[in-house]
């Protein structure tokens, strides 16, 4: 068994190999039916490798939501530039985020669709979504005071948590629509939120004058 | 034992009152640990005669997930009506659902929190939310008709998606803030996404011209 395994490969790089092999196997057969010895086969080693580097089952499936993750984050982080306008953090930051579900459809199905059906996980989702309604909330919170307005904490909020949601639901549309490009994607989710935050920035609530 | 149990209450009324105290306990207790004594105790009869009525704790969460699941649709269909703007629908729509909310917390707990994340419920909450997506889709491409335009399907396809995960999004936000009334959680959303769906209505989609 030693012969096949390249054994001057870094860990790091191993580690790499078999979270690759591990999405790919959990995308193809879901948690409960992927066996360690398939994402042994896939990355071309031998289980007792597979648990000696990354744990259980369990502990490989979490260690690929955090490494999706990190990788979502990253994408966002480099082109959400704090000196661009809102709008084009937005714009940028959707970009970014729809290219990755489309260009790791496979990480997104285990990170999302698959993760957040399977208890032991949904919390470490829970959490990536709570960083993320922060960093959205942050972020629109920034752009009403450079517009020289107190930002009311509750609208700030409720408006990340609006436009949270709705990104992550497109991204399932896209998922299931894979003849639309990422940046459709994107410039329909700026299509339903844009002037909802744009409004948000000019201190302009929706109220339910008129209709109620 | 017998003694205990009132024989002369019609089904219905029993299966309900079953019902109530299930959702009571899976809200309290989580659906891992909730044990079918406990629902038995809470509703006041024996274990036997749960399992006779509802079958095993997976069919009774399925039933309790049914049930809140139709209540919901029952208090949106009755305040959705054709003849309404499409403002007004949306606004109406989305009071329904946050009082829906707030009056059933622990059955919106049971309905999507929990059963979102376990694994045999995911499908039938995804359909529920695939449903909600078809009301409102159809919602909107009349609305597109109405005024004389044919409505790009996937334009309101994707605009469906972004108003029910961002609907979804701002429960959560609801649930874990109890000072918060249902209508105010109700007109946020509307903040967020009726500019965006008005501006579907009128033909005019967000654009990266100039930001790209």
């Amino acid at each position: 068994m030693l012969a096949t395994v390249p054994v001057r490969v870094p860990r790091a790089i191993r580690e790499q190999q078999m979270l690759d092999a591990a999405v790919s196997v959990f995308a193809r057969s879901g948690y409960v039916t992927a066996s360690m010895e398939d994402v042994a086969a896939q990355a071309g080693i031998t289980k007792p490798m597979v648990y000696a580097y990354l744990g259980t089952k369990e502990e490989l499936f979490s260690a690929c939501l955090r490494r999706e993750g990190t990788r979502l984050m990253e994408a966002l982080v480099e082109v959400v530039r704090p000196e661009l306008a809102a709008e084009q953090q937005l714009w940028q930051g959707l970009r970014a985020f729809y290219g990755f579900v489309a260009a790791h459809r496979d990480g997104w199905d285990v990170l999302y669709r698959q993760g957040r059906a399977l208890a032991p996980f949904a919390a470490q989702i829970d959490g990536m979504r709570a960083r993320m309604v922060e960093v959205v909330g942050g972020m629109l919170g920034r752009a009403v005071q450079a517009r020289g307005r107190v930002p009311d904490a509750d609208d700030v909020e409720a408006m990340a948590y609006a436009f949270v949601g709705a990104a992550e639901s497109v991204a399932d549309w896209l998922i299931d629509h894979q003849e639309i490009a990422a940046d459709r994607a994107a410039s329909r989710m700026m299509s339903a939120v844009w002037l909802g935050a744009e409004s948000l920035l000019r201190g302009e609530i929706w109220r339910p004058s008129g209709v109620d």
